[in-house]
């Protein structure tokens, strides 16, 4: 019998999220029904949208169950399949969850998805080829709707959606700044991933000085920002902004102890007439088919790069986690289980 | 020689405006050019935008210079014309400002229009079907784009612009609920407009008083807000807000001081997957026609039903103006000339 070790959540964090609020558990791989494949996880995803699903409040996803496998995307290999569809050595894409294996019952729609590895590494199906490489679409194309020559402002620049984000917007020809913490995050995005500029939030301590930065980096103001974090950096793009500015909000971050952070000139919506819109990707699988057709091309062909922090073991996932929460990671957050 | 009395701006208010910040000049009313046309005004417009244009800095409209007549919206009857379009007794709308007359080069477009007084009354083309009606129309109808059976909530709901956005939301099968100051604006919203409910502002001291009146009054929460105040309204209905809910953001108050009012949980634009737009009439005259049309017909009908608070002569235009500001009025605000 094989032994299928999980991660699940048997507590909910109150602020920040400790390595008590999980457990290690090894349970048994159970044997498949008829319509079941068996999948090998070889990498699963960390994501900030997680957090969320720990809480029990209101929030646009449903909660993370206590006691049971915490939930996530997943790339894998099928191992055993009751599946006509599926064999054995299938690499497929899945929300597998914080475990080293999983059932699908994969006649259900969206369940299950076969990939091609030849051209485009199996990891990348967690990120820019994704669901984060899809929010960057949708965000940028839908939502800020860049044309040539304007200027786009992502944060979280280096991350698995920001980076993405930037390197769109590049090639619908439009400048582009990146926010993000730390002179190595920055150098990364400018140099590698070529941005125009990118500002290091860390270095600017008081709003004034970040917003002067930002100024500095747009010298024609900015008409559309990708926000993944809100806060200290949404107000000053917001006094940023261009008349007819778009702003795509898709990563909020709290205060201390979770508090909501006060958006300070909400009135600039209205002097400067911008649309400012919150979204989830998951609710836009209209899309989905022609982003990945986009991004897969850009991965496979070398013109779209992506960085990622690759933690070993399904024990790790908890740390790992946390770390991403507080910005350790550098690009997309992994967990490699084979 | 005709004597035009005028209201000028001379000097900036910080804060509320006073009378010390106008002037009453005696100009004379200078001879017709070819093209032109004399227009003896009958009411002027007062509007709140014209406090944004009384400041220098940044904001969507030119500030309005010092030492020349204020700006904004009249209605009269052409007393004289050299332009064969115009005769005398036309009646007309335009831009004349704070004055008892005003020239104007009627060959530019859109500086006057011709109105049909005998279906509705020449004071409503400044209002329901004027600038503030069409305002109404826009933000309901484009922004928050109401749907029969959904919830839609107004701010300053017994006002020029929102007493229309709640009748055109009720026309379209919303259930209606205004927000207003007093007793009396919320009664005649109810009772004369058709509304559903009204809240009283000024009868919820705090925030979680407000939100809880909200509440009761939307049970099934918000789909659509037209706000025309921000502040602590803004902060009660976004708490309110359905997922894919939307915003029309048309006025803002400041604080004490003009300080900003901060957006206490701008994290629900993502959580409730919000579309919050700020816009300005003034730059969507591609609507202008349908709305007035729709607007037209629905006052000649008396479909329609508005409010005016009228201030006597070109005199009591600075005082009007200040209490319109504090919400003293109670609809639309005019200036009665002759």
């Amino acid at each position: 019998m094989t032994t299928n070790k999980q991660i699940h959540l048997v507590s909910r964090p109150t602020g920040e999220p400790t390595t008590s609020n999980f457990a290690l558990i090894e349970a048994a791989v159970p044997e498949l029904q008829e319509g079941q494949v068996l999948v090998k996880h070889h990498f699963m995803s960390l994501d900030p949208y997680m957090r969320g699903r720990m809480n029990d409040g209101k929030s646009y996803a449903v909660p993370q169950p206590l006691n049971t496998v915490m939930g996530g995307g997943t790339v894998g290999e099928v191992v055993d399949s009751k599946n006509p569809t599926y064999k054995a050595g299938d690499k497929v894409v899945g929300m597998g969850g914080w475990q080293q294996y999983s059932v699908v019952n994969a006649n259900a729609p969206g369940a299950l998805r076969k990939v091609d590895t030849a051209h485009i590494p199996l990891s990348a199906y967690l990120g820019s080829v994704g669901m984060p490489g899809v929010t960057a679409w949708y965000g940028l194309i839908k939502i800020c709707t860049p044309k040539a020559g304007e200027t786009i402002v992502v944060s979280a620049a280096s991350g698995a959606v920001g980076s993405v984000v930037g390197q769109l917007a590049k090639s619908r020809g439009c400048r582009v700044v990146g926010v993000a913490g730390g002179a190595d995050k920055c150098g990364y995005v400018v140099n590698e991933l070529g941005f125009d500029a990118c500002i290091d939030y860390k270095a600017h301590a008081d709003a004034k000085s970040l917003y002067e930065a930002l100024k500095e980096a747009t010298p024609d103001g900015v008409d559309g920002y990708f926000d993944n974090v809100g806060g200290p950096v949404l107000d000053a793009v917001l006094s940023r902004m261009n008349a007819f500015g778009r702003m795509a909000i898709c990563g909020m971050i709290a205060g201390y102890n979770g508090e909501p952070i006060p958006l300070k000139q909400p009135q600039l919506i209205l002097q400067s007439r911008l649309k400012v819109e919150g979204f989830i990707v998951s609710e836009h699988m209209e899309v989905w088919p022609e982003a990945l057709k986009e991004l897969g091309t850009l991965v496979a062909t070398g013109k779209l790069k992506f960085r990622e922090s690759v933690a070993h073991g399904i024990e790790s996932a908890p740390e790992a986690f946390m770390g991403l929460l507080k910005g350790k990671n550098f690009g997309k957050q992994l967990v490699k289980l084979v």
